[in-house]
């Protein structure tokens, strides 16, 4: 087996346009093996933002820290620590920073769409 | 999108046998229109454990609080909050709560093997 500390994992700017103040570590990948989905952990300081977009994939997502908002097309809701998100494909999303502190969290995504 | 805490969703006993003082949160499944993996937490008393066992699909965890070990056939180490697992199919795999508090980790599987 693949055993880390997520603090082991390089911490990288992500590939995507539209962020600001915000990293990825890419804790399980294709690189470990993993066939079906990855697990990412995203770092994001405070005003920092991922893009707005949406995508043919869906993302599972678990709130490790910190508070913001995520929006979608129609609404923003608030996240806060311990909320578990499900945005299904083609769903715009967004996080947002609105907190004084860094937030984490882990968001999974499909290799096999 | 689907958005709750995970204190929202039903804590049930797990269906596998060979577990002590362990119950499960299905936090994103099928019901919500997964297709590919699903996410569930674990909670996991001290003196507690998961079965210890093999299957042919893997394993994605992440410790969010609590210490204990992971045993596999050879050797076992002990977690912390902040680790990630990666367990391949057809390894085998514990998880026990050797501390004296709760441990809750994130266990992610694939739908399509």
């Amino acid at each position: 087996m693949k055993h880390v500390h997520f603090t082991d994992v390089k911490l990288e700017e992500p590939s995507e346009e539209g962020t600001k103040y915000i990293k990825v570590r890419w804790l399980i990948s294709k690189k470990d093996g993993a066939k079906n989905f990855a697990m990412r952990i995203f770092e994001l300081q405070s005003g920092g933002y991922s893009p707005f977009h949406k995508h043919d994939w869906e993302h599972e997502v678990f709130i490790l820290e910190g508070n913001g908002i995520v929006k979608d097309e129609k609404a923003q809701e608030t996240y806060k620590k311990g909320d578990v998100f499900f945005i299904p494909p083609m769903e715009y999303h967004q996080f947002i920073n609105t907190g004084k502190k860094l937030t984490k969290f882990l968001c999974l995504i499909p290799y096999k769409k």
